[in-house]
């Protein structure tokens, strides 16, 4: 038996399964997953908490989803994320974790398990995630950004997964890109590829949180069309923006594909724009990595075919023909599962490689 | 001594170079590049061909440059090709090659090591470039784009050096990207990868040679500089442009620095806008790929510093701070010699890689 197997028996990652049938010589020993084996992928979002324990096969045993408030801090989240994991264990989904994938709605420090000066996460910066993480539940501990999370599990386990070259992009308050390259999740030297929610699409307005003028994400984003929503509301531009405006003193994104499947052509109207926005940056992003698929993923694909329609129409119009040729530009499979599934994976990945080493 | 090492000394890429000192047992054998080893590294412009031989080590031995027109077709221009080597040859500069590198100014299926409907080359689309040099010359020959090979010659011999991912910049007559992921040129699934020439800048005006509108190069490349700075020559706009279209007929990017350097603010204004220009992309694809290093080259660096300047303050000014904290924004080291040093360097890769297995 290779070392290698015997450091994963030893860590209780596989096991033994009687032996194999002879073919002469010495008996072949059967190993299969254990089947104790559980994995914990989290998806932090801006307002909400994610939670899913895996087994060894990362099928689903166990899942949770509650509101939570980013902004509360790293100690009150990551509290919840704690009694969560305790709960679930009194109640036997798992005896003990072989390892944990989490994602954060800001940029990480892959390399030290932290955030790095996350904008919208403040308490957050810096944080020792992985280092915490790790030592309450005695086990490796990856900590990612929730749009690379999102983009593992669509390419290991929903629309991607036979493509090599794959951009994931994420909609939704933010807008960001996970970039898979040669079937690795390419990072960059700094661990901030990827945030083309700050790529400026216009020169004089709107002014983003991040300080610059005219970003993508400013223009188009989930914030973005709840502000253009409310003022259309507002102005009573759109009739049906303005009823549920009045009806509820807030309209998002939701309301808006409801408004525009309902035939208001303003609702229609910013689904249309964004994604024309958004397409054309991607248009020259694909002139410039030349990806073999592209996956629209996050809250806004509430949005559906319009947004889809819009961001394809720009793709396949600005891009050269040999570029475009065969490259399908589709909707998110795993959908709000997504980032647990790639978190999940990503856990389950540095467990065995972990023990075999 | 290991297989690999016996088909090297007989392919006649290493030789032996008498034994090693005794440390007891078998005594080895030392092996060392062999003298006559030589390698080609061809660069086809638009409107020219440089050519360099090199020895084992890469080392140019013998250079040829001279004026061609790409638009001549495949047959006078690799003609002419096949005539510098034979000269080289009779010279002595080699008395046979175990590499062929070329690059070719547009698209190029790397795989096939055929051009792929390259816009600005009639009669090349598909043209067997590679089989018909590797016949003639009887050794491994690669065939890839101008852009890619001088992105070789800066990543081997150059200024990226030391930089894993890195992008390359070439404004010539077009303007293309060679990108460096990993330590390694990343082409793409369709192989044309990089090209940023295209990605919109401008939604209505100019057209492009492509057909589409307000592309980056229709905006700032060699041929926009020479059409603008035409224009301001013409309309008296600029005083010292219209003296060198009087007295020649024409002006170049030459002129347009010439007359820069000397105060002019015309020609000035021209870098600058065009400097900015490609800086606001730039700026978006370094939030995309976070890449350590961006080199500009291509014959219009000769518009130096102030172009320099602009592109680094557009590149500074819109990126997210932690992709810029550690970003060299740098002219090309080789200068017109990268695209000829990355192509030998490609030819040498390919017979060793060839000649091993």
């Amino acid at each position: 038996m290779v070392a290698e197997l015997e450091h994963l028996i030893a860590g209780d990652l596989v096991q033994e399964a009687g032996s194999a049938a002879s073919r002469g010589g010495r008996r072949s020993t059967l190993v299969e997953l254990h089947s104790d084996l559980r994995f914990a992928g989290i998806d932090l979002g801006v307002t909400s908490i994610d939670l899913e324990i895996t087994n060894g096969r990362l099928e689903p045993v166990a899942a949770v989803r509650e509101p939570a408030d980013i902004r509360s801090g790293p100690k009150t989240v990551l509290g919840r994320v704690d009694a969560i994991l305790a709960e679930l264990r009194s109640d036997g989904a798992y005896a003990r974790l072989s390892g944990i994938g989490i994602g954060v709605p800001g940029p990480v420090s892959f390399r030290d398990g932290v955030p790095a000066s996350p904008p919208i996460m403040p308490g957050w910066d810096g944080y020792p995630v992985r280092e915490l993480l790790a030592r309450k539940h005695s086990c490796p501990v990856v900590v990612d950004n929730d749009v690379n999370i999102m983009a593992m599990g669509e390419r290991y386990a929903g629309v991607a997964r036979s493509a090599d070259d794959v951009l994931f992009v994420k909609i939704g308050s933010g807008v960001g890109c996970g970039i898979f390259i040669g079937g690795e999740l390419y990072r960059g030297p700094d661990g901030c590829a990827g945030d083309i929610g700050h790529i400026q699409v216009e020169t004089d307005d709107p002014v983003c949180s991040c300080g610059h003028i005219g970003c993508l994400e400013a223009l188009f984003s989930g914030i973005a069309l709840e502000r253009d929503a409310t003022a259309a509301g507002r102005s009573g531009q759109s009739l049906a923006l303005a009823e549920r405006l009045a009806a509820r003193g807030t309209v998002t994104a939701r309301d808006v594909a409801e408004c525009a499947a309902g035939g208001d052509t303003i609702a229609t109207r910013l689904i249309r724009d964004g994604g024309g926005r958004l397409g054309s940056v991607l248009a020259g992003l694909v002139s410039f990595i030349n990806p073999s698929m592209i996956v629209i993923g996050g809250g806004l694909t509430g949005l559906g075919h319009v947004l889809l329609g819009e961001i394809r129409s720009a793709v396949y119009r600005r891009s050269l023909p040999l570029a475009t040729g065969n490259l399908p530009v589709v909707l998110s499979e795993l959908g709000p599962r997504a980032g647990v599934a790639g978190a999940g994976f990503l856990a389950s990945d540095l467990a065995f490689a972990e023990a075999a080493s």
